[in-house]
């Protein structure tokens, strides 16, 4: 394909993804495919010779398009949100266009400065410290997931505590997202304690505590707790500033996982559910989940970057060069030595819509959020389970989790909207998230009729 | 921006990015900019307002491009390259621009299956075990990069092996790509030996063994060794079947790191370079080096898929679905949750080039090898110090260090081409990657032109 032909298909592909953009509203939101029937339509050999690009595009529509569950969908209210916005997207082209490799400063030094400069911006943003930013003794560094963010604090809290990782406990709630146990077994710590949660899912510090003293009777190491702002479950809060206090007081790494909810400080009516961050070693948030940002864009922060390098540099020969000294290398923050230029799309972001039009966006979709919680606190049907601080509404039937599974699954099977369900202590409930980027009043209003006309009357 | 705006800039960035494809060979192939210049182009403050779609493409234009290593130059000729190719750069926009997300199977089942299929087709056309194909006990993933595909292998084979993960050790020879270190060192894994190569820089079979031996005797627990096909410092190639026999007796977990070479095996001819592939426990090969892949999509082959998912599997509630286990989870193959669209640029590029147009495009890269080698050969100036089975030439002046070093500055300085230096047992060398897609002969005519000007005589 030459540039000639690039640029004739590329106006097709920019086409084809503008009327997906205007349709995906009126697409089924969910997949109706039983597991194979994708791979079914696939050839079981790979092509020897080449291919039209028509042909691959009209496979995207016959095969691709019926298997995408669509997180684009203003009618999608699942999970949390993917983030993507067209500028966003269009930033991620011009990475892709450019094909350019972060290995070091030097192998594209606008990677790793547009980087720093960005997530520095970010911080200021979020209401983050000011000691958090590279041009501290802090930093921030893009990676894929929040998955990969708390899993690389995990390591650096390992390596800094010693050589015994199998004596060493990371502590987190029964809450928190799986990530901090996956990473916890991924770093080969031995042990990881999820700690018991108030009526509100926030973490116990009173538990956290005890089971601390527990461990280290039991000859135990603990090494790292991380409390979370805004469980995946229903948004819970764990006390940032208390957990902090027994983290400086024991000794321990403490991260904070703000995923989903750390977009949400850019209000700073917001920063009340994480006091006490000069009490933190590192700090995960998610443009990619909530600040209209294309998947993957994870922002870790931690305090103080020396820990964190000290645990990752490993400097062979030929990536050597001169002033390395001077600047910012990028591939002792994470795993991965390549990399992407993902600053681009954070970049392009913020400034295509500026601060004041995501708060906008935030404070509408947490409005969106109560107003869905009155209607279903006026309904006797339902039973609102947990605090709503953010843009998630998590609920239940009275009569269980049986209508509550059938609820859910009736919405879902509609093709009109997504929600997903979940458990706490054996009871199911439905969690509606209302910050996906598209989603505007009409389609809250869409969902309540949904809700209203499928839920069985309470016995 | 409406879907509509989109359209218009997304015809602007097509337009740039053809223009920029067009344009990149007489581009200056190595910025020349200081540490913190970039940064201080860019606004302290992070922008409250909404700036307009040309105001920032127009800094991409000021700020990004004349601080980019040029990886896409015909005359990039550094590290090894990055893939692209004009049908991977419009699937990548197509995965962008649905913005769906792979956490599980249920959460876009496309994802998946197109993945497993497209991985399978891959194993195939490079000759892999039938075992290794996700129809079989093993099965193929996409990963973010080498480092990570080795990091997940040495994660899975410190769990397997208990839990002292301070008493074991990793093996992997003084020519092995950092990764396998860096990977050792962030599974907690105490120990890493690299061991001694012979004069082509393969590893010496003998040197494992006594160095096993050795730990063994210590009170260690050796449990993961990696073979390079291809290292990244000469194209070595470690002799993957005598360690294979070593790994089996031992019981050690065998992988092979073949990122860079593996898309060689395309052409059978080349296989001959990685025998006994039936003791091996798992293989990467990046399809974003050589196969005309973006970055990032390198693959990770497991002959048997159980020990890697017994490590990594972590499902909580809100994850589950009915039918989980008639479908792969690929959360489980990997430190990420979230995913996104890879597997459509590998098969957007097997599609549009067909199997037979890529071996052409590896035979013609081994071929520039070749014809440089013999010019350097042929010219008493110049010493090559290795051996070339795949398209990298590795050469020196012969008067040493000083010239040498001099001569890649010189090069990359004049920004005609661009080529990276190393060094083994002191000595350093110029590394020449004669892979870059858009690479022809007139280019490889004109690095030796250089090279010939460039280059003092011979004392």
């Amino acid at each position: 394909m030459t540039p000639e032909e690039f640029r004739r298909h590329g106006y097709e592909v920019i086409d084809w993804i503008t009327e997906y953009m205007k349709g995906v509203e009126s697409l089924p939101v969910q997949p109706s495919v039983a597991p194979g029937e994708i791979r079914a339509m696939l050839p079981d050999s790979p092509p020897e010779e080449p291919e039209a690009f028509s042909d691959i595009m009209a496979d995207v529509d016959r095969v691709v398009v019926p298997g995408l569950l669509h997180w684009q969908s203003p009618n999608f209210f699942g999970f949390f949100p993917v983030g993507s916005s067209p500028p966003s997207v269009l930033a991620d082209f011009l990475s892709t266009g450019l094909g350019v490799n972060g290995i070091t400063w030097a192998s594209s030094p606008a990677i790793t400065e547009v980087e720093s400069q960005v997530v520095d911006w970010l911080a200021e943003l979020l209401g983050l410290p000011e000691t958090w930013k590279t041009t501290g003794p802090g930093g921030g560094v893009i990676q894929l997931s929040a998955s990969d963010s708390s899993h690389i604090s995990l390591v650096a809290a390992r390596h800094r505590a010693g050589n015994r990782p199998d004596l060493m406990v990371a502590y987190t709630s029964r809450q928190a997202h799986s990530s901090i146990e996956k990473g916890s077994r991924v770093a080969g710590i031995g042990h990881v304690r999820l700690i018991e949660t108030d009526s509100e899912f926030a973490m116990r510090p009173a538990a956290l505590q005890e089971a601390i003293d527990r461990d280290r009777e039991a000859g135990l190491q603990p090494v790292f707790v991380c409390s979370t702002v805004g469980t995946t479950g229903t948004t819970a809060v764990d006390p940032v500033a208390e957990i902090g206090a027994i983290a400086r007081a024991e000794g321990l790494w403490h991260h904070v996982d703000a995923a989903y909810a750390g977009t949400a400080m850019i209000c700073p009516e917001m920063r009340y559910l994480q006091p006490g961050l000069d009490m933190v070693d590192s700090y995960v948030v998610n443009p990619h989940k909530w600040m209209l940002v294309s998947f993957d864009c994870s922002v870790l922060y931690v305090a103080d970057r020396e820990p964190l390098i000290e645990a990752l540099d490993i400097t062979p020969s030929y990536l050597r060069a001169a002033g390395d000294d001077e600047v910012i290398m990028y591939r002792n923050w994470h795993v991965s030595l390549g990399r992407r230029f993902r600053a681009l799309k954070l970049w392009f972001v913020l400034r295509s819509y500026g601060a004041e039009t995501i708060r906008g966006l935030i404070r509408k979709h947490i409005g969106f959020a109560n107003d869905l919680a009155a209607r279903l606190k006026a309904d006797a049907r339902f039973e609102v389970i947990a605090p709503h601080p953010l843009a998630l509404v998590c609920f239940r039937h009275v009569d269980g989790n049986e209508p509550t599974q059938a609820l859910a699954h009736a919405i879902n099977d509609s093709g009109k909207a997504y929600l997903t369900s979940a458990t706490a202590d054996d009871r199911w409930f439905i969690r509606v998230s209302t910050s996906q980027a598209n989603t505007e009043q009409q389609h809250i209003d869409q969902l309540w009729a949904l809700m209203d006309e499928l839920a069985p009357p309470a016995d």
